[in-house]
């Protein structure tokens, strides 16, 4: 892919334990932030459940649909781990061990601990390129522009820097913070001026609580730092004008 | 709706800050557990921007395909917020001030202080039905089979509790853990068995960490009681053979 402006992807998270609400995601948060930092914007992110047909006809939607897709989740050993399987049906592939998968857990483990249970994590899309995992052994791949990482948030973690290659992003989306001392209703119409006068930025407003007193968070996101520049001074004018307290400029 | 054994629902995070990963999403977590308790299996997790033709189109598909749907974020008084008015033509109503909720909000701010940033609030399709917000003033509402609630985590717990009524859940999920110090790899065959054995059941493995050690936590779900016992006890018989040290059972 060539360099472009405009670099999107999706984010799939797949797994039963986060649609009961047994574990909290986090991965979300660190690929997109991870994403952002190489100019790459999330549109969209979707939870569902271990159900083959379900990853398939998800990650065929969204593959066309975005530049990346990123997947978290199910390339463990066990039985609910079915990514792997469904990612090859997904694109009419071969599920078979991927040899160079294998050469990596076989000199990882201790002779005969590269049981049947871990040699099921060498099983792939035929022609999948891996991505290395520097804390647990066991790669996640890529078959096109779908990346399959590990559910665990740490091995996760640890596995992004490796990708940068493989990722072309745009222009990095910076982003710039407003904190006052107020409350949303009372900025609300002055921010929609501003809004409106600078309609291909992002303006989010964010309410917070802190030490038991309410703020906004003022979020500009941008591809272009003149641009926010631009839009930050028009909103402390108001701010200015209203006496609000600053917190963050 | 009358009572029936699998009820379904798909939870909707509106918001640009969860995608660029600068808020970490909480809501699904909370929203996911209460249904469990009343009934209501959470199928699908959708997280999309503050841009109302994706709003419009998403709530439309989700609808129809589930019993329920929850929409979180995006009712406050700012610009960015246009989750009321997206519902609205989703459902090709009239979006128009709501009587009753302006009644409530005149009544918590003290005279002067409900002014036009807040008086958006009350802004709602026609005929919504509100759900009542104990912590902040400004009610979620519903339009048929969808749910829309704030952002603002500790606002939304706060409101769940009053929806209890809305919605008719089926048979309770019930779940059982049992932890062990093992690795997955360990356990994926017998695992598997028990998973033949018991298709109708969920079996989920997930490994853990905890003070340095690793561990392994398989969660069984399901609506029958004495099909989780029968489970369990399958699981525990292969642990005892292979001499696994079980944290929880």
């Amino acid at each position: 892919m060539t360099k472009n402006t405009k670099v999107n992807a999706a984010i799939l998270i797949i797994g039963n334990e986060i649609l009961s609400g047994r574990t909290k995601d986090t991965n979300t948060g660190s690929i997109a932030l991870w994403l952002n930092s190489i100019g790459v914007k999330v549109m969209e992110v979707r939870v569902i459940p271990d159900v083959e047909r379900t990853i398939i006809d998800t990650v065929n939607y969204l593959r066309k649909d975005n530049d990346y897709v990123f997947t978290t989740g199910g390339i463990g050993p066990t039985h609910d781990d079915i990514t792997a399987q469904s990612i090859s049906k997904a694109f009419n592939l071969e599920y078979e061990i991927h040899k160079e998968a294998f050469k990596i857990l076989e000199a990882y483990y201790k002779v005969g601990e590269f049981n049947e249970g871990r040699q099921k994590m060498v099983w792939m899309p035929r022609k999948a390129n891996l991505i290395l995992n520097p804390t647990s052994g066991a790669p996640g791949f890529n078959v096109e522009n779908v990346f399959c990482l590990p559910g665990v948030p740490s091995i996760l973690r640890s596995m992004l820097g490796g990708l940068k290659n493989k990722i072309v992003g745009g222009d990095p989306i910076l982003s710039h913070t407003i904190s006052l001392k107020t409350v949303e209703s009372e900025i609300a119409s002055s921010l929609a001026n501003v809004q409106n006068n600078n309609k291909d930025l992002e303006i989010g407003s964010y309410p917070f609580f802190q030490a038991g007193k309410l703020g906004v968070s003022i979020v500009i996101r941008s591809e272009d730092q003149i641009k926010i520049n631009k839009c930050k001074s028009e909103i402390l004018e108001f701010v200015d004008e209203k006496k609000i307290e600053i917190v963050i400029r």
